[in-house]
């Protein structure tokens, strides 16, 4: 181990310049006029594959970008691990609020500033040159290895579902490890084990056939504005819990366990309120705001219109109104199910005299990895190790919808070790990456192999 | 009495012709390409008022249009009768949908066509006519009249409050007679004796300072278009009753007597669902239709908006929404107290985690007179000789701003005497009057002089 690690230290600036040619490339997958920019980053990341001594090297055609899969299967006995990541980049713009070009990497302070240098480039390659220190260290990787690294995560994944379909025979493994995701803060080093999953839908709500005038018809016919507010207040009660019939019957409570861990991370209610200029939080009653933004389901209402939004006095009774109804789900909630509460809930409130049609919009399932499955606890054992400190479970609010894909379609357990931090400016001008993280992320990258082989003896 | 009858009758064409030269000046007070023909159109009136021999004719200036003063005030002992219309017209367009252009006046089956025909300088020449009737009949007035002819109603009438108030002494009278207004239907003469008031506000409401991404933040923060909602769904309870504090104190109920009245009138909720393609009539309990929408104020959102409104699945959780909140009010509520009620009612309900601005945009007081009034009184006598029908009691849901300005400047009492019908088109292309209302209309305001003659003594 002690070989392993002295490696990795010793090697470290070579891997920072390594990594800069990876970061030139402007792998940016929304724009069709980079595509073969975008395919050379594939190549570079296969090239970079066989270098390390990976096998079965392929650059596999989807509809959009290719995916690369590579692997290494000699850890006969031993559990295997499957590494996603993706090479692909958020455009640039506005290129004027970059202090170095998006695409010349360059090293200020104790970060390194490009596009694509925290989200995903920087995490691929600590895994990347993880391997590279296993290989020429040991000879050997301690388990069973494959990756697969997509050119299409900036633009949501699109063919990776069916990707993930039709190749799970290749794809067959025991975990599945992302670095995509972002510690708590500084010197926190974190495992996500949870994700919101998103059920997405717009109302739309019909009055008169056309607009009237407020005076002569407002008292006696439904205003569809008044109808909708009426609706969509009727949709959570004053404790903040969502009234759709059966919401949270397939959801997983916080457990006095998970209550206890995520107690332990510094919340600061004072420094969350200035961040936002907020006079206070909210939320469901009975639950800390972490509690709330990762463990809870919500409800929000994303866009709202109606009647006349112009400047004076319009007196109108409006024909119609609509808005667009959010739902974040955990762990059991299908957004499928969902969708059929939403409109049981509708078909019970419906406003008289107005119609009301649900239109189904998107949806993505949550995610929940169990804290003490194997992948989770390799995880936390090498960020221990690899930081000196003792690592923090955490979840996120937001969604990454292939997480449960991968679950889905592998039927293997997600572990999300990610090293971004909060102030990285991902998807922003001046992206960066802390570099002390970068050589910590590929120590933990490289012990977490080593942690899987035990778990699986 | 058969005298001035058959004169109204034997000189009906000539009347029709000389409405044609009123309605071929095309014053459109809105376009102030047409300030010189609004002038003489003013001019027309001022002449027309000279010929039939009112007295102390004046075209008085205003900052915007002028308004036309004449009287005749020989009638010692008797009442004063203020008799208001207006000279200008809304704009034609879209012309095209026009069978006959809207300045070229024509007769077609028993109506005439043409901008102005109903909406009001046909009703502003029924008044004229019936004045000529009575001078070349009995070379007098049975009460003293004066006239005030503006032209800006069609623009709501901004001069007119400061010049009432500049002109009180001038002014002076006993009761005040508009013809401006609908009949309820064909066949059914109708005094108007209430119309509702206006209090029109805006509602911005602020969450965090800026959008924010629903997953990252969603469930312990505050969405002010939830918040929006939740406000505008606490305004009104499941009865259709307003929520704000007072909110009702000043309303004066609908009498055992005037439900009666009102009850006589024909309405069929089956052809009012027709109408407007709605599954059922709505609003406060324990009122019929026609009490929602002329006697009972009313709340309604007359705009919302707020997040985002454009297409597909954009998980923002928005810092603004905002929306127009309109009320219709009845005598005796005044707009200024409803916005203090507002504002209470806001501060009271205070979303968490937001703040909530109220705009003031406009009000206007609502108006009712006495139905026992002397007014109401005589136009109902008159209408009932003029049409050999018994006359309707109504209302009317919308506001005409000015009656209540009649009232509070002249403390007389306003009696809404109109011709027209539902169906003419006032404001639309094809604007009509039905010429067999136009010779009534006639008889009708000679007759009401005469019975304001009768009360006086």
């Amino acid at each position: 181990m002690s070989e392993l690690l002295a490696y990795i230290e010793s090697n470290g600036d070579r891997f920072v310049e390594e990594l800069k040619a990876f970061l030139r490339i402007p792998s940016i997958s929304a724009d069709s006029g980079y595509n073969a920019e975008t395919r050379r980053a594939a190549e570079y990341v296969a090239d970079e594959a066989r270098r390390i001594g990976l096998e079965h090297v392929q650059i596999i055609d989807t509809p959009g970008h290719p995916v690369v899969y590579a692997d290494w299967l000699h850890a006969e006995g031993s559990p295997t691990v499957l590494i996603y990541g993706h090479y692909d980049v958020q455009p640039p713009d506005p290129l004027d609020l970059w202090t170095s070009p998006p695409f010349e990497p360059t090293v200020r302070g104790d970060s390194i500033y490009a596009r694509g240098s925290i989200d995903d480039k920087g995490q691929v390659h600590m895994h990347l040159k993880s391997i590279e220190a296993w290989m020429k260290t040991a000879g050997r990787l301690p388990v069973n290895v494959k990756i697969i690294i997509e050119g299409e995560e900036e633009v949501g994944s699109p063919n990776l579902p069916p990707f993930l379909a039709a190749h799970r025979d290749l794809l067959a493994c025991d975990a599945v490890m992302i670095s995509d995701t972002t510690m708590y803060d500084y010197e926190m080093p974190s495992v996500t084990y949870g994700l919101r999953g998103l059920a997405y839908f717009e109302l739309h709500v019909v009055g008169p056939d056309r607009d009237l005038h407020s005076g002569m018809f407002g008292g006696a016919v439904a205003n569809p504005i008044n109808a909708l507010c009426d609706l969509i207040a009727k949709m959570k009660d004053e404790n903040g819990r969502v009234q759709l019939p059966g919401f949270y019957d397939d959801v997983v409570d916080v457990s006095p366990e998970e209550r206890a861990e995520l107690a332990r991370l510094p919340y600061d209610v004072e420094d969350f309120k200035k961040l936002l200029t907020i006079p206070e939080t909210v939320g469901e009653a009975g639950y800390t705001d972490l509690e709330r933004l990762w463990a809870r389901p919500t409800l929000d209402v994303c866009g709202i219109w109606g009647g006349y939004q112009g400047e004076g006095a319009k007196t109108v009774l409006p024909s119609k109104a609509g808005a667009k109804v959010s739902m974040r789900l955990v762990a059991h909630q299908d957004y499928r199910t969902v969708g059929d509460q939403l409109r049981a809930f509708v078909a019970a409130n419906m406003p008289p005299g107005c119609t009301v049609d649900v239109v189904e919009l998107h949806g993505g399932p949550p995610a929940l990895t169990p804290t003490d499955s194997v992948p989770v606890r390799a995880a936390l054992a090498a960020l221990e190790q690899a930081f000196g400190i003792k690592p923090f479970l955490i979840r996120s609010g937001g969604s990454i919808p292939i997480v449960a894909d991968f679950d889905a379609q592998l039927g293997a357990p997600v572990v999300l070790m990610g090293f971004g931090l909060p102030d990285q400016n991902a998807h922003s001008p001046d992206e960066k990456m802390n570099l002390p993280n970068y050589h910590r992320g590929i120590k933990s990258a490289a012990l977490f192999l080593e942690q899987m082989s035990r778990a699986g003896q």
